[in-house]
């Protein structure tokens, strides 16, 4: 038996029990974990907007943890494909309808299992897998960041922006973020942000014009109305890339800018193996430290997940499993 | 002296006028126009729905005809700059603010001057230059269209629309279109597509999607109500190729299938010198025909332009100069 957070009831916390501890089929393992992290995905499905969903599930997609002795990090996609521009069909996530990492021990298969970045705490390890990856995709794989270009990343403070503006820093480009907090501003500007403006003010787009002149690549995961300010504020051949909609729609979309201006809006999400490969050794390479917002106790679940949806984090929340 | 279609006042069809010839300066040329063809631009200009618009002007962006005794073909565009990924801000597309094609000689730079494809007549030449050039860069330098790919094409029987058409079914590519008009459904048809419907109808995106399941590749020059329809039609990993936007703003722009389904949104206008100069040598390897629809004398510039706007033509408008 372990102790797992499972969820059984739709719109409940997942909830501290004790279950039985999977066992390893052929081209499987089972890895110890020491660490997990929480992901946007998790409030999701406890909230059912997830297809597929059947309870009761073991959540998590993210966790570090011990093989044989050895550190691991775990990809938290299975089965993508072999076609490098999308998901397949049998593509997986952990944590849904598969067992996940917010448990003292997670089935997987042993593709997924990568060498733990050597300079990177087990939390810290936890909190790279899933938005690293989605991070490191959309960045590299499909936006094609270069040195000296200008970027602009919308909301930091997220876990995928955070991770694009550590990349993107370290990779040589020139990174300007919006967020809705005047703290979090203050906090990206100490990793060497070159300019920020808060969307809560109305004329974000023209402190950023202002700022920047124009950007090459933008980086957005919210859609909503102001996602036409950003088409505005791209470079002609700029890239727009898209891994996420939390706020929804575009309201009025203008094909006009995009065609005149030649711009590319790509939508990415998660990554395959390759991306996940790539991503370490670009992790490895710069020394990257994933920015872990709080650690709580398997035990405390329900307050991790309660600070995930107020949204004051900085970082990634991190579980630590003894 | 020589006779040019002059737009002197906006809103009225250009006429015909006797004007100074053009004398060319270093680096320059003055070409003979045997014929020319006009664009959907043309209309725009005469409405003064373009920004920098000097009156009077002679119109006209396409045109073949004859240099020191050489057949050729113009391109359009001149200004592009050193980035392939989208145009300068010297950029300047023939007919506005410079004098155009729509006259007996019209004076552009050297180095927009092309061999004339031999196996083509000057009529048919001059159908080729703005919408050859348009639909090559959409479909093969912005969406890398393969053989053995699904493409939708929409608003058959436009001049972009055709060439699109022509070019990919020549390239191998399995070509399905969309139409408002069933008799341009049934030219189309007869030229090797595999499959059509006609976007008056409601359930158009369903007759699609039981003809070919899904697209790889949409070309659109329309956006409006139905571009959230195309995002439907695409397939994983797809690409949709943005040229125009003849409807307007896309009222309810969901990001969900453009990051779920890595959709790339590719904008594109016009071509560079690389673009033309592929485009010819394809057309000249297919021996491509343009599809002209009508031909008129420069005296009839103004039945001209009124076959245009009716939008009842299939394939492009010509005119043929003495």
């Amino acid at each position: 038996m372990m102790n797992a957070l499972l969820l059984d009831k739709k719109d409940t916390a997942p909830r501290l029990r004790s279950v039985k501890a999977p066992i390893a089929q052929q081209g499987q393992v089972v890895v110890k974990i020491k660490a997990a992290s929480l992901n946007h995905r998790d409030i999701w499905i406890v909230k059912g907007l997830y297809p597929g969903i059947e309870l009761p599930v073991i959540m998590g997609s993210d966790g570090a943890g011990l093989l044989d002795g050895k550190e691991v990090i775990i990809q938290p996609g299975n089965g993508w494909g072999e076609d490098e521009r999308c998901q397949g069909n049998t593509y997986q996530i952990l944590g849904l309808p598969r067992n996940g990492t917010f448990a003292e021990f997670v089935l997987v298969e042993s593709s997924q299992i990568f060498p733990k970045p050597p300079h990177l705490s087990m939390e810290e390890a936890a909190a790279l897998p899933l938005s690293g990856l989605t991070a490191y995709r959309v960045l590299f794989t499909r936006c094609k960041a270069q040195a000296g270009e200008k970027l602009l990343v919308t909301g930091a403070g997220g876990g995928v922006a955070l991770f694009c503006i550590q990349f993107a820093l370290r990779a040589g480009v020139e990174v300007y973020v919006t967020s809705g907090s005047d703290k979090k501003i203050s906090r990206v500007k100490e990793m060497g942000v070159s300019g920020a403006a808060n969307y809560k003010s109305e004329n974000w787009p023209s402190i950023l014009k202002k700022q920047a002149g124009g950007f090459d690549i933008v980086i957005d995961g919210a859609g909503g109305a102001d996602f036409s300010s950003l088409v505005k504020l791209c470079n002609p051949g700029g890239r727009i890339g898209v891994y996420g909609g939390s706020i929804g729609a575009v309201p009025n979309f203008s094909p006009q800018p995009v065609f005149w201006k030649q711009l590319s809006i790509l939508g990415s999400t998660m990554g395959s193996d390759n991306d996940f490969t790539e991503m370490l050794d670009f992790v490895n390479k710069h020394r990257i430290v994933p920015i872990v917002d709080s650690v709580f106790e398997l035990e405390e679940g329900d307050k991790a997940f309660e600070r995930l949806e107020k949204g004051h984090q900085f970082g990634k929340i991190a579980l630590k499993i003894a």
